[in-house]
């Protein structure tokens, strides 16, 4: 597949993912709003609002180029020739936030992306999930099944890319994960164990999961009867997102620095965050369970 | 006055802020936090909650001391050797950020801190406050009280330290200051146009002056009747805090990457925020007159 085959392709799975979620939600629809870079380029924003499982929810597509900001064009891992010299860049990619109504359905987060510097290109992405309350058969099973769609293309591949999420998805400064991880991978060229072909087959197969590996996790939970201190705690789980997502989310970061569309990088923060002083959930609490495994390392297919 | 002077005049204005503050409230007190640093020094953390007034504040004392961190030992602006070679810190400061209840009374914030090095010593500090609606007869009589604390010291100080509230207090990437501004200044040691001890009478002042310039502001407002429209709209500016202190500030980012007591660092962040995609408001609303007020440089005293 050529760029602008990768890039079609993008704008269909937009289009599918935010039509199974519709169906998924029941009630809500999405707004979609165009927008192109001065630049070069633009994309295609989409974000539900106030449905019966989605609280807000942003799927969003885009397609820039023009020429390479100097961080690029110096970054000798990505321009061998690392010349500061004029060069292209085109990027696209489909990118994705949930957050759910119900504190038992998880916050969900799915990336990928597509990069091209002269004759370079490479591949980025991943999907992983941040459960207000960790359900361990949950995680077992979401897990499990990113093992299954990994497995199919590599045999590394899972837990290569489950370190790269737990490593990637940490808060330093509360010594915890976001969540309970997923996948990550960046910089995918051919030239590694796999040829370009193949990992795009992979990266496709990493989109398509999306709704597979969604569904599960809110067909129970979404029913699940919660109190305002179940809300509570979800709302400042939130807040932890919102920690995450503006000191330490490179992709968030670079936004904010390059100038990107502020509006639709900041759609990733929740509606509605809380940050209570010195909250300490009760020992033994469903509250203070979840804190516990919020760490690296988990082997969440044999936790006891 | 020496560190331990200064050190027992920080504890004593904590002391009288924390009781002012609750005679303003009215019906919530402050709870206390002891803490210790094991590198050295501690803190008194003092955190209000659901009052009458506010809905969330924070006056923090602290005085840490030890070996001095690379960053301040390489740092030639601080340590004139800028060796590298082991050197011996001491700071301490009292922090307030105060989250009101009602959408027209501010969030108010003030810092004053003071620094030694060697045989170096320094002050910093400052007043800003950030309205959810901006009054500009509000702006206007918060202002002249910091001109008129700031003439009696030096006639330069507050234009000089206005502006560097404005650039401070800047989110880059909406491109709006955090609020109507106030004073910031920084390193001031007794080299430039006052000498030490005047220098610390002005620093003095500035935190004598809190607790004069923060009642005016809440009097008429705290009574003000507000909607749910208008506390949605407080809920999204302060998300824009959220953003400017995650992002852009400095205090809170050394603190998260120098590991510092994390309850207390993020104790400014609001009890409750909001982001909503895109939302506009309609021009001519007291919203959008707000956001209109939101840039550098404006002269709230000569506001037409």
């Amino acid at each position: 597949m050529n760029r602008a085959e990768i890039t079609e392709w993008l704008k269909d799975l937009q289009d599918r993912i935010c039509s199974g979620l519709e169906s998924l939600d029941g009630t809500a629809r999405f707004t979609e709003q165009l927008w192109t870079r001065e630049e070069g380029g633009g994309g295609r924003s989409r974000v539900i609002r106030d449905g019966d499982l989605l609280e807000k929810g942003g799927v969003m597509f885009s397609a820039v180029h023009g020429a390479a900001p100097a961080f690029l064009r110096n970054d000798a891992s990505i321009n061998p020739a690392a010349s500061g010299e004029p060069a292209e860049f085109y990027a696209t990619g489909v990118s994705i936030v949930l957050h759910p109504q119900n504190p038992f359905v998880p916050i969900i987060h799915m990336n990928i992306r597509y990069f091209e510097m002269g004759n370079k290109r490479w591949l980025g992405g991943g999907i992983d999930v941040t459960p207000h309350y960790v359900s361990v058969a949950d995680a077992a099973e979401f897990h499990r099944s990113l093992r299954n769609m990994c497995d199919r293309h590599h045999t590394d591949y899972y837990n290569r890319f489950r370190i790269w999420a737990d490593d990637y998805f940490f808060i330093p400064h509360r010594n915890e994960t976001r969540g309970i991880g997923g996948i990550f991978f960046d910089r995918l060229t051919g030239n590694e164990s796999m040829d370009f072909a193949s990992n795009l087959e992979f990266w496709k197969d990493t989109g398509e999961l999306f709704l597979r590996a969604y569904a599960p996790l809110t067909e129970q939970n979404r029913k699940k009867r919660f109190t305002e201190a179940h809300r509570q705690w979800q709302l400042q789980r939130r807040g932890r997102y919102v920690e995450f997502n503006l000191v330490y989310d490179k992709g968030t970061r670079f936004g904010l620095e390059s100038n990107g569309r502020i509006e639709s990088i900041l759609v990733s923060l929740p509606p509605l965050a809380a940050w209570e002083y010195y909250f300490k959930p009760a020992e033994g609490s469903e509250e203070w369970k979840t804190q516990q495994l919020l760490r690296k390392g988990v082997d969440w297919e044999n936790v006891r």
